[in-house]
């Protein structure tokens, strides 16, 4: 089983909109909503490659009623700790002509210490019967980031981070397996605008092995002293929403089954560009996955110095 | 007690927001929800000027529970017919820097034809206790207008009408006792960009008597044989959202009352002014509103003429 813990889940609404005007009023053409939240998400591509998982986040009110029972019906394993406060919605609205989104996230609610405490006793029991656990998304907004670390440290299987700010610095004194910042997350908390050069600092700081998303020129991997280039073959056109989220779907299905860097990686490019292809967001096609997989350009680029 | 008729309420999700940016992901700061849809909005503000109100509206799922809830505890009488289909959301963004409001509509449910004969049969019932029945806003999108026509016909009550295009088209039939439109209303159905003869070409088609709103300019009323013009004393600025339901409320009071027609429209005018001014949308300033009134600028402008 692949534990995904999503601290900070939403019920994703989509508005499909002619195209978005500042000031204006726009007639909503089609209304699509399901659970949501990066770990979710993961969830969700690691369930369609036949994996079990347990999505394990906090949810209350009328939308954690709403997640919990779009992950019943999407046929995911959950776990969801109530809290007394409302979860949170996410508005997208699509443009129709160019595809264009706009996003609004609502911040989520307050987590009081006892829902905390009983999420993480869940996610540390589970934790242990896992073989990997993806850490994904924000945190609640009234959660110590140094909790986060705490958390981290006591969950005994093979981990994953896809974090920013603040969240992933906190998870890097842990000691993570793998973390996957994409190269703003990156360049903000290192200062580094080369991502080789961010991925090293990152190292530095207690990753043990980093995977940056680099959008249509693939992935950047550092794994401690090696480094990797991997690109996609093809170059994809469509929606990048979800992309990261199948990059960390296959990192963790790789980190799970003991797979080798190369695999890993090729499949993570693959899946990548397959979700970016596929007409609905965070979804992707089977068959384009397999012709990208077969096409990933993978480079070893050197050994990085670093003091680990 | 003054009925208010909302065929297709909603729940109304506000943001508040940096500024809106198409492509942009939004970091929403607050988030205010309530019941909304015209009808609920006059009925707010009839009940805040202390008239007995009645809210009827066809509503299900879970925003259908949200918004009756939210009519409880506003403390304002409703009868909530209740729907298989899930009453519609509306979502806007108002920018903190200079408050301008971005609006998304979901365009609402479908009704059952026996949903829709359950809310007529409620709405003549409660019409023939009422001194005034409102009927605000769009009707669900399956809804034939002529069945509006014949609702309306069915209500022995005096009748205020706003809407728009079609369904106000169908009102009219119906020989409504006031209908609302603003500038753009009255200029699509008639093709008249002057509004007086806009209202004029209104009252040929059955209206008793037209009220259109122009904005910062005030108020045209026709009412049969006589025209006024109704102007605000002081140019307000502020947020013109809720602005027209409040013209809606004072005309609804002014009919349930019998007041004459210029104490109508001062009183239309000021408290719609003073709605303006109001810093929370939809709401008024007591204190505003009595001065408005002191200063509405009031001209009876000539009989139109016209074949009814």
């Amino acid at each position: 089983m692949i534990l995904t813990v999503t601290p900070n889940p939403a019920w994703d609404v989509t508005y499909h909109v002619g195209s978005v005007v500042p000031g204006g009023t726009h007639r909503v053409r089609a209304v699509a909503e399901r659970a949501g939240g990066k770990g979710v998400n993961v969830a969700r591509i690691l369930h369609s490659l036949g994996h079990d998982v347990l999505v394990s986040a906090p949810a209350g009110g009328v939308h954690g009623e709403l997640i919990r029972d779009d992950l019943t019906a999407s046929g995911l394993g959950h776990a969801i700790i109530p809290i007394r406060g409302e979860s949170r919605r996410t508005v997208t609205a699509v443009a129709t002509d160019d595809g264009e989104a706009t996003l609004f996230n609502e911040p989520g609610p307050e987590l009081g210490t006892g829902e905390w405490a009983a999420f993480a006793a869940h996610v540390v029991d589970h934790g242990s019967r896992a073989s990997a656990a993806v850490f994904s998304g924000s945190l609640p907004r009234n959660i110590d980031p140094h909790s986060y670390t705490a958390l981290l440290e006591q969950v005994h299987a093979p981990s994953i981070v896809d974090a920013s700010g603040h969240t992933l610095e906190s998870a890097l004194a842990a000691r993570p397996d793998i973390v996957k910042p994409n190269a703003d997350e990156l360049a903000e908390l290192t200062g580094c605008r080369d991502p080789l050069a961010g991925a090293v600092a990152l190292i530095e700081r207690g990753a043990r092995a980093v995977v940056a998303s680099l959008g249509p020129d693939g992935l950047l991997a550092v794994t401690g002293d090696t480094a990797y280039r991997a690109v996609p073959g093809e170059r994809v056109r469509g929606n990048p929403t979800g992309a990261g989220d199948s990059v960390v779907a296959a990192l963790a299905a790789g980190l799970a089954l003991h797979e080798p860097w190369p695999h890993r990686l090729r499949e993570a490019v693959a899946l990548s560009a397959a979700t970016v292809a596929a007409p609905v967001a965070g979804e992707f096609d089977q068959d384009s996955y397999r012709r990208q997989l077969a096409a990933v350009h993978l480079e070893e680029i050197h050994a990085p110095r670093h003091h680990g």
